[in-house]
C-alpha cells in the first residue's frame, strides 16, 4: 500500500489515516507532499481526482478520504478489529467518528493542527461549543482511561480525535479531568510520540494553518 | 427501529439516512420534527448528545449521523449489500460518499434543499467547483445509467448524493448528459417519489433554508 500524506506538522487528516497503519503496524510506503506547493498536486495529479490528502492506493485501489481508509483498512488487512467488537459500541464509535468527519468547523477553523507551536486564540462561541461537546464525548468513556482507549482497544474513533488532542495542548485548551486524561493518554501513545518525532524535523511554514499568537 | 428526521422539504441529511429503508423496505417508525421548533429539541432530548437528525434507535443502540446510520443499517439489516459487491468499487463508492459527507460546503451553503422551490442563485467560485466535480462523480459512472445506479445496485454512495439531484432542479443547475441522465434516474425513483409526496404537504416555511429568487 502507498499512502499520500502532508506536512506532518499539519495535516490533521494525514494524521488520522497514518495511524491505524502505525498501531497496527501494517506495511505502508507513505510519501509526504509539501501542502500548497506545486509539487503536492503534480504528485497527486492522475492518483486522486480531487487532489487531496490523504490518499491510499492499494494496486487497483484508491481511496481519497481519511475516514473511507480507516474502513478500507480495517476491512481488508483487520478482519473489523478497528471498530469496537460489540454492536452497541461499534454504532456509538462510527457516530462519534462520523461527527469529527462532517463536523466541528470553528475548532477546525480557529485551531488549526499545528504541533510544534504554542498559541493563545480568541475563541468563537462556535468553537467554545465544539470543545465543549468534544470533552463530553471523551469524558463519557473516561472508565477507560488512562488503561485504555475511547472503547478499550484502539478504533478508528481515537483515529478521528487524535488531532484534537494536538490542538489543545498547541492552544492550551483547558479540559475536564477526565477529557485531559484521554488526552494525557493519546499525546504519550508510541504511534504519536512517531509522528511528533517526524513533524518536529519539518521546517516549512504554511501560513493558512499558522493562528494566534505566540505565548512567552 | 425509530428514525428521527426533519421536514421533507428542507432536510438532506434526513432524506439520506431514509433512504435506506425506503430502498430495502425495511420496517422502521420514522418521526418527522419541524426544524428550529422547541418541539424538535424536547423529542430528541435524552435521545441524541447532538440534537441533530437523523437519529436512529434501535432497541440500546443510538446513531446520530447520516453516514454511520447507512453504515449501521447496511450491517445490521443487509448483510452488507448496501454497498458494491466488488472491493474496488466499494473503496470507490465509500471515498465518493465520504466526500459528500465532509464536503461541498459552498454547494450546500448557496443550493440548501428546498424541494417545492424553483430558484435562480447566483454561485461563487467554490459552489461552482463543487457542482463541477459532482457532475464528473456521477459522469464517471454513466455507463451504469438509466438502467443502474452509480454502482449498478443501488448503494450508499446514492443515498448521499439524492438531495443533489433535487438541489439541482430547484436551481436549474445545469449537468452535463451523463450526468443529467443519472439525476433524472434519481428523480424519478420510487423511493424519492414517495419522499416527495409527503413533502409536498408540508407547508412549513424555514427562513434559514430558503435561498434564491423565484423563476417564473
Amino acid at each position: 500500500m502507498k499512502l499520500f500524506i502532508a506536512n506532518q506538522n499539519y495535516s490533521s487528516w494525514s494524521l488520522r489515516a497514518w495511524l491505524i497503519f502505525s498501531q497496527f503496524k501494517l506495511e505502508v510506503e507513505v510519501t509526504k507532499l509539501k501542502l500548497f506547493t506545486e509539487g503536492f498536486y503534480n504528485a497527486l495529479e492522475g492518483i486522486t481526482p480531487t487532489a487531496k490528502v490523504p490518499t491510499l492506493v492499494d494496486d487497483d485501489v484508491t481511496v481519497w478520504d481519511s475516514l473511507a481508509i480507516l474502513e478500507y483498512v480495517n476491512e481488508q488487512y483487520l478482519q473489523g478489529k478497528a471498530w469496537p467488537s460489540s454492536t452497541v459500541e461499534k454504532a456509538k464509535a462510527r457516530a462519534i467518528a462520523a461527527e469529527m468527519h462532517s463536523g466541528f468547523f470553528d475548532l477546525r477553523n480557529e485551531l488549526p493542527m499545528n504541533i510544534r507551536a504554542l498559541r493563545k486564540v480568541e475563541l468563537s462561541d462556535g468553537a467554545r461549543k465544539d470543545i465543549a461537546r468534544i470533552d463530553a464525548i471523551w469524558s463519557e468513556q473516561a472508565e477507560q482511561f488512562p488503561k485504555g482507549w475511547l472503547f478499550g482497544e484502539w478504533s478508528i474513533a481515537d483515529a478521528m480525535y487524535a488531532p484534537v488532542a494536538l490542538r489543545f495542548k498547541t492552544y492550551g485548551v483547558e479540559l475536564s479531568d477526565d477529557a485531559a486524561a484521554y488526552q494525557k493518554k493519546v499525546l504519550a501513545s508510541t504511534s504519536l510520540q512517531h509522528w511528533l518525532e517526524d513533524a518536529s524535523k519539518e521546517t516549512d511554514i504554511v501560513e493558512e494553518d499558522e493562528a494566534g499568537d505566540e505565548i512567552g
